[in-house]
């Protein structure tokens, strides 16, 4: 049964999204996923290629970005097969971006069984991650929305939570449960609370699903939208007829999370189910969550990203990215975030991580857009 | 009386030291008072000579400074008259800078007055300052070492202090008073208590003497500096003779602060005198001055200091310094020190900016004196 569903499997990364909490890191031009945030040596995006790869091969994952990001995903994926890379002419969320690779896999290969993953998150520990994903594919065979949760290690804000219900009794998937509610990132004292009762996950946005299950979702919640990705599939793999198609249907999409168009209804009519994962995760969102992956979790020790940093520290912690070869000095500053890039920098803190999206939006209201 | 001293007056400015605690905004190759360090859209040398200007005329004002710094020091002053400009060939500390100037000076004109004012520190109500140096210069008359003395308006603890003692009875130097010691940079406590106590000045390291008398203290400290300096002077004035005469005596003099070789000997056998000044005075000795000085005093304020700054900042106080076109985005940081170069970028806080000068060193010491 799992290794049946596992045959069919196909992994989809929405590559979009700017990361605008990582500004002047991430930018229009080179969004979250096509930085290396680990000190890996390699993107994020190519960590999640990597990572996905084993679940079904190369040739079994579909990338989903922007059209200006083409040659970079090409480059970082130089085996990511052509038909497998689709453009958006602009960015529409991830309903559509997701909905539009299951219709055309589906399209494609009847039954198939599509996992989507983002392309900036971190994970650790590739065998845990694997059998979260074999569990909720199973899930998905019997019919399910599924997700996979993460495991909470810490009460954190940052991210929103999955409220799990009872067990279920799926085939191939003994850790699935049900769901029973979503909830927005919560302050402190309710996270502390979640994490503390034991029936909370982090919600990963990791969707696995058949196709024609996830499609049938979002023509429950969204009937345009719905047509819109079967047109968009129907010519989708043929040139000559794809162009005047996109052209016309795609920028008249919702623009509409999944999490609404689909996980909710579908976690409140009973048909999605959760795998808790036990592997470590992040979704890099800030400067904080950054600073943490890169100093091992010590909030003494100063995190420095960079091939070519020349940092000088004294009695200071946190967190400094160079893009830059200058010499970046810190003296006395705890908790400290520095991104140094050619034409932007910005100081802050970790406890301020969150509130940089607001000031790439001032910076875009004031009119120094050249730098975002 | 008065009248008469001025009329004999020579100022002198020695325009030497980096302000390696103004790093990396004062440079190897861009000393402290080649900055515009108050906004006022010029450099501190420059308004250093305006201020000393109508003392007795601009063609009554040397420079004693780096060669290196020649061309800069001569497109800040236009006007300064080219017998004026002496130039070291290496640094030497203050007594060989001021005591060359002096005994050039005195060699030229005998009986000669020189005031010697610091080229990178900054002064508020230039009226208050003329009035304490036209007393100054009497004492001077009068056989006098006199200070000008700064009436201090907090306990800094970054600045040396002088213990006034009694008064004096000089003619046209009223409110002169006698000096019992010196002393360094003290701790916090007992700058409360100097400031509290009402008989202690900051020293601003402003000597007022006549010419020969300076010399004479010189000799009875250092009778080895003193030949070596009336030898200078000898060939001064004369092109060809002078290069071998500086490049034999001038290495070989010992480096020695005036505060040592003068002032404390001076003091102690009570042949020096300090003229209590009640204008604002600050040497800009680090960072946190420099903050303090550009925000006029208010703590919740951020000072931006760079012509072509571009800051946004959001909850944040203390001091950018830009010399790039950089967007300096700030969030969240509280008496911050962000100095941007473009080779060097330092980020510090008001409270530890007097240990900038350690990473000075250091970098020295790691083999980065590119930045330096």
């Amino acid at each position: 049964m799992t290794h049946t569903a596992m045959d069919r499997f196909y992994s989809v990364i929405p590559a979009g999204g700017i990361g605008s909490r990582l500004w002047p890191l991430s930018r229009a031009d080179a969004p979250k996923f096509l930085h290396d945030l680990t000190g890996s040596g390699q993107t994020i995006l190519r960590d999640t290629w990597d990572r996905l790869a084993p679940l079904a091969g190369e040739q079994r994952i579909m990338v989903v970005t922007g059209r200006a990001h083409r040659a970079a995903v090409e480059e970082q994926l130089p085996t990511l097969a052509d038909p497998n890379v689709v453009l958006e002419s602009e960015p529409r969320d991830s309903t559509a971006a997701i909905g539009l690779a299951a219709a055309i896999l589906e399209r494609r290969e009847p039954g198939v069984i599509i996992g989507s993953f983002a392309a900036d998150h971190v994970i650790n520990n590739q065998r845990l991650f694997r059998q979260a994903v074999v569990e909720a594919a199973a899930a998905a065979d019997a019919g399910y929305i599924a997700l996979v949760g993460i495991q909470p290690t810490e009460p954190a804000i940052g991210f929103g939570y999955i409220h799990t219900g009872g067990a279920t009794d799926i085939a191939g998937a003994p850790s699935a449960l049900a769901v029973d509610s979503f909830v927005e990132k919560p302050d402190l004292k309710t996270a502390v609370r979640y994490v503390a009762g034991g029936d909370y996950l982090w919600n990963a946005s990791m969707f696995i699903s058949r196709a024609d299950r996830l499609l049938e979702e979002i023509g429950r919640s969204e009937p345009e939208m719905l047509a819109g990705l079967l047109e968009l599939a129907e010519v989708w793999d043929d040139p000559a007829a794809r162009g005047p198609v996109v052209d016309r249907v795609w920028p008249a999409l919702k623009k509409i999370a999944i999490d609404y168009a689909v996980a909710e209804p579908a976690a409140a009519a009973g048909r999605l189910v959760v795998v808790p994962g036990h592997f470590d995760w992040d979704d890099v969102g800030d400067f904080a969550s950054l600073s943490r992956l890169n100093s091992g979790g010590r909030k003494s020790d100063l995190a420095i990203l960079g091939a070519d940093a020349r940092v000088l520290a004294d009695a200071s912690s946190g967190i400094v990215v160079s893009q830059t070869k200058r010499v970046i000095s810190l003296i006395g500053v705890r908790d400290i975030v520095v991104v140094d890039t050619p034409d932007a920098l910005l100081v802050t803190t970790s406890e301020n991580a969150q509130r940089v999206k607001a000031v790439v939006d001032a910076l875009r209201l004031s009119g120094s857009s050249d730098v975002l």
